[in-house]
């Protein structure tokens, strides 16, 4: 197939350069882009009286053709191709002979690579931003159902404080929301057209950027066809928002994981999610949490990749920026799978409250309330906190845990600790207790959950 | 010094833990946000009748003190210590006595080291967005000081077509500007309360969380205890905004030390920023340049020390966190100096018209326009392109160049060619006439500044 | 298609987990390995008496003919297998019956997938080891060609020092020579039999791993079996390897794009490795070697995603190990055809002698043998030092240079100099009298060469 | 103080240039290797009669005095010189007088700062091997002392198969050793001596570099005095090695703590690396584990950093190189101390038996031995797989294991088992019989303490 620089200034490139250098098998994912700006690109051409509007309405039929019949596998795209701007743009000359040159006019490959690319990316955004919304409206339906039952926060994986099951749930719900909030902001710089750019320093034909914007969705042109066509931030800052998101998810996914070995025993992932073992049958392994957790190394390197290809490159095009997409469609389609079958794994989550609470009653993680109670009754915080870890020590050695110790153990550390002690530190009555705006209670979860959903309804119809 | 933690629960900590885990060599650098932030919990706990007005008005006089006394040097901070919050409560409760202890009622290391780390972020966002405003005013002055300096710019750093010099700085304006955008968007995520989310799951004390971040500037304060002492997303996002932001400054650095050569010679570097080489007494290296692009390497790296680190952590705080602040502490540090240098490296250039009139004249810059002609006398694109090719594979042959082959030999071309080709083809037309919005022309260059102007006066007043 | 571990114990996997947990589409790739690997196995399960002879005869001729058939493209492997290695095994069993089952005995999938990426990488560790070979080799005959040719030396990318062509290039062969022999260090650590490791904790039945180790060509067998299913360290290593090899590839890249510039002009670069643009009839760009240098982000990114993915994993065996493979396989096509096409295009490249030599003489190159000349004048080296600055900056301001300062201008500035420096500071001369060892002149260039071609005459025949 | 490379040529350079640009805050930390250079350096040019005896002998006095005085405090590195070799020779200067100039004689910072680099790597390497030497004593240590005790293996953290302890901490033993033999090949690649490569194209001094080289002990001498001062491989490699090593020791920190969460509960790590909670007094948290964990982070960073920088730089030096060191000097500062403490963990850690016996009777961790004896009994592996899966699913709905399901249940599923079974699925006869070489077998693991006995015998004397 034709390269669109085929000339006699040039000879023949070699195989390995053609193999190399064809960036077909990455960038035919582009098509339905690539035609719909070319659709655009000749509307705009004849809105400037470079092609007729019978040339252009040729055009565009012959373009949606193409465009139907590569969706339903009735073209193929050819390997051998180039790339896909030359692929679609030879084949339209197939089909309509000599105008179909005219095209190319007022435009460059620099300026129509950036374009298809941000059009795609537009609308990943968009799918990833609707599979997010979907898994937090899971997160929300599974923290109502379970919102009575309680276990331990850990930190550094020790058990804490009491704390409600619904209100971990949420904790995930509101990172989830953040990196909604994330590629909603980074779509402003996707959304912004820079086709017309040409090469690098703009085109002499007097088309009007703005129109042909506006029929391709774009909320604005781009002000420097240098940077048009030079720069990738928009996709790193795409990719950094996926690594983010990716880094949430595989925090889940260990949460899960942990939660799901038979010595926590607090969930119990649903087969429909698990593999077995090829030597030991008894085995359900969570592969699939495990897989969203390891991907996350590959969407980090393909932050990484990109970073490190756009280093120190001089204005404006360079051949190294082909590399752009490879790793971004990687991404897409990895983060994709993974929040679909993320979702679906907490959607149909069963836990396990006995183990749970055993896990509560177990530790001491009312000791806090313990001290907060000393500290009501008048004693500094510091030094309630020292008295708390003695009266821990005692339990320990006594095997018992804070609410079976009995008053008079109590009284020979301080004096001021009373029969009301033991309603302080009973688990539940220590999550209802905790009061602070965002804190674990059931009606503070309640308050959060009201306010997740005034947000996911705020954000229901964003379009970019 | 004591560590907030001991108890008679625990044995002695090890030497080499203690260095591990000892994290005030890095977080000293917190001291003021630390202070700051107890003055308002103080006031905070007045306000909610857990200490008295007396007593938060003492400690609120002691805790100035002792940020005084640091900022002036009579206060130093002590290596010992674990942290720069025991460090401060330690210092306090030395000076007032048991009172002191009250402090940290109501909060816990987890919610005050995410405020502290906050607090800094918003801080720094401020000065840097800042210094990339002061730097894009200097490309402006510079952009107006050389608005007639016209040379060619590059695709794979082969001359391609003519374009104005203040074109191509605005370029990287327009990227500086998106540098911005994202730093005032980053911030929104930055500018959120923790405190009061205790250690994970709120705390019993009734503090008014909104009262308290008022008091200190944020926006809005969190909604979900465990997430905010959990994530660290915040500063990966500012990470990945500071990275994309020395991905830029690489390319001007590299653009500027090529151009740099004593075989470009385009512009001069000023002294002030170059060094010499202790064995080779001609030399002016621009080190200042080089290393602003090495030091990419470091800030990536950085980038991804944070996203590794919080990979697979399970909820809520871990001590792995710990190590979020070296990362981001030097990447400020480095991205700061880099942007003030590079500002003055941009302001005190000095640029050689002369040759890069000569590289204009040389290369085949207006080919592109010799096409674009031939188009508009009615040749299809595909053809103007190759019959292009043919003349100037003949002007190589001839050794001459597209302005001085005569008529007659174009016409053995094409017979459309006329004598108003030669205007159409001086470089300098050849600019006046890149029409399109956010082209290279000066006419379209007035625009730019004029836009980006606009844009600089709407942002210079951002406080976040 | 049948699941290895498909048992009554579980119910069925979601369509989305299969998708994510499959890994047929990645390593099908490992067909020839795997069918390998269990011909030896089988081999092994005989000599144990585990299976007969007559089966495992049965068995080895069917593998054979599997293996054959999808060579031929035959047997095609099929996409919804869940891996290539149940598409084998079920395979197998289609044909040969029950019998075929018993060839998982005394192993799991776990050292199976080891067994395989080890013999792939020790593969096309000997591939890579191979190509870098033929790519020195072609430094080398370069080299001899060019022999005379002189040019500056850059440090800052400002000329430094006169050099010879062919010490500059040998430089890189130097680096391609340590990176084969960390090639070579880090297929000891690959060449390393994990089978009979089985799951985790080795298997009871009583086969010889030492011998199915040699009928796999493997060096020894691994010590510890949970180590042998869970580490991946040989795979880091080897992604390691192949980044440094492709930073000191995009090193290359970067030097010859600087040299092909019309700016510098040094070398051409031919027109089967360059491309042009669908624009601008006058490009050639020089596309493959950006892409080379572009590709090392790849590279770079598939390290740091196995590091991720590997960082904090508890033992043994964990899905997200399954991630290993993608990146490895990537970067092994990457760096293959870089390898292959940079070897080629150093093979055609030319230079332009005139313009090194024109370049040679607008410098100061010789700025450094003038001081020296000094100091073997009795001079000390910093004096030395200082006077050569002041007589370069005469030059500088008459525009003239130090070889055509007449010798009483000279003498201003220290009276021993003589008509004898001249001859010290004749670039040829200064080249020529670089004696230590490992320097420029031509002399120590053609040791250089020897020693290359002795170093290459040992490993000419490294089998691993 | 004044720089090397002062001269008229050159006007004064900025302040914040003088920050970016002065290494001496990091590179001080070269100081020894620098002094013990430049000793080595001027006894070569005195054997090449550069310098006379005497004042050899002088600057040789006069240099080792200041590293004296440096490392007993009494002389301060002056934070305001450019950098350590500056510094060093301008102290030199000041108390020899003029004769102390003619040290840097036929040689430039660009060999020097190489050839300390190289020297302080090699030290290093040393240190880090050696204190793994010591970790693995330490690990076979602990296995010795607990040979007898048994706990679930683990895959996909679920139970899989009966294991002794010593042979799982035995795997990381294996890992250490492979990290240790990685840090011998790429010492290999550091002991090569740059010194008398000049700037980057030799020294017209006839200076005898294999003489110096083995005054500072080095192996041999860089073949290419452009390599020499242009690549930083060694230093990348170093950084690959010290993070593949990080990996592997966030891996064993991961799993201790998961076996020291209250659920798990195998093992205690001792109150000497752990830490309280400033709010939770009965929290004993792993901190020093997850900062091993975290530093990972860090360490990877710093290898991303050191590729990124090197990442398509032409030759020869440029000052980006600068950024080598820091990076790598953290590198060794975090796993220097992290190897210490986790020595120390390990050699302290107590093992809770009964738990981990526990876990061993309440999973299905013989179902694969019960699969072996039906295979034994001459059922193929699939069916015995199959009808293993059933039988463990009888067990499970029953509520029993398969050690107390009486035989007349077993019979049901097949006829072939007998009253041996118990025997055989015994979990410390299942550990037993496990025959194959590196397995988990008690007798196995004795065999594998001898082998790492020997090969740590066969290493103790590695000095590079």
């Amino acid at each position: 197939m034709k390269k669109l620089w085929e000339n006699n200034l040039h000879g023949e490139i070699s195989e390995l350069t053609a193999m190399l250098n064809n960036s077909i098998g990455i960038d035919k994912e582009l098509y339905p882009y690539d035609i719909e700006g070319s659709i655009a690109h000749i509307k705009s051409l004849n809105k400037a009286n470079i092609v007729s509007t019978d040339e252009a309405e040729m055009i565009v039929s012959a373009l949606s053709l193409i465009r139907t019949e590569i969706d339903e596998g009735k073209l193929i795209i050819d390997e051998n191709a180039e790339d896909i701007h030359s692929f679609v743009e030879n084949i339209l000359i197939e089909r309509v002979g000599e105008v179909g040159k005219k095209l190319h006019t007022a435009r460059s490959r620099n300026d129509q690579v950036a374009l298809d690319f941000r059009m795609y990316l537009k609308d990943k955004t968009h799918i990833i931003h609707s599979l997010l919304f979907d898994m937090i409206d899971v997160i929300i339906k599974i923290s109502l159902e379970n919102k009575t039952a309680i276990l331990p926060g850990y930190t550094h994986l020790k058990r804490a404080q009491a704390i409600t099951y619904s209100h971990e749930l949420l904790s995930f719900a509101n990172m989830f929301l953040r990196d909604m909030e994330r590629l909603r902001d980074g779509y402003k710089r996707i959304d912004v057209c820079p086709i017309g750019s040409a090469a690098l320093s703009g085109t002499t034909y007097n088309i009007d950027r703005q129109y042909e914007a506006e029929l391709l969705g774009f909320k604005k042109v781009s002000e420097n066809s240098i940077d048009s066509v030079s720069d990738r931030d928009f996709a790193i800052e795409f990719m950094s928002n996926i690594s983010i998101l990716s880094m949430h998810m595989s925090r889940l996914a260990e949460q899960m994981i942990i939660f799901n070995t038979q010595e926590f025993d607090f969930i119990s992932i649903d087969d429909k999610f698990t593999t077995g073992s090829s030597i030991m049958p008894q085995k359900k392994n969570p592969d699939t949490l495990e897989l969203i957790r390891g991907k996350t190394g590959k969407i980090y390197g393909g932050l990484i990749s990109l970073l490190t290809t756009m280093k120190g490159l001089p204005l404006a095009y360079n051949k190294d920026m082909q590399e752009d997409k490879e790793v971004v469609f990687d991404a897409v389609k990895n983060i994709t799978i993974c929040i679909k079958v993320l979702t679906e794994i907490i959607n149909t989550i069963k836990i396990n409250e006995d183990n749970m609470r055993k896990a509560l009653d177990e530790g001491f993680v009312n000791a806090t309330d313990l001290a907060d109670y000393l500290v009501k009754k008048g004693i500094k915080f510091r030094d309630a906190y020292n008295i708390t870890a003695n009266i821990v020590h005692t339990c320990i050695e006594k095997n018992t845990t804070l609410d079976k110790l009995p008053l008079d153990e109590y009284k020979k550390f301080v004096d001021v600790i009373e029969n009301d002690i033991y309603d302080e530190i009973n688990v539940r009555h220590c999550i209802e207790k905790r009061v602070s705006y965002g804190s674990t209670s059931f009606e503070s979860v309640k308050t959060q959950i009201k306010n997740i959903e005034k947000e996911l309804n705020e954000i229901k119809n964003w379009l970019g």
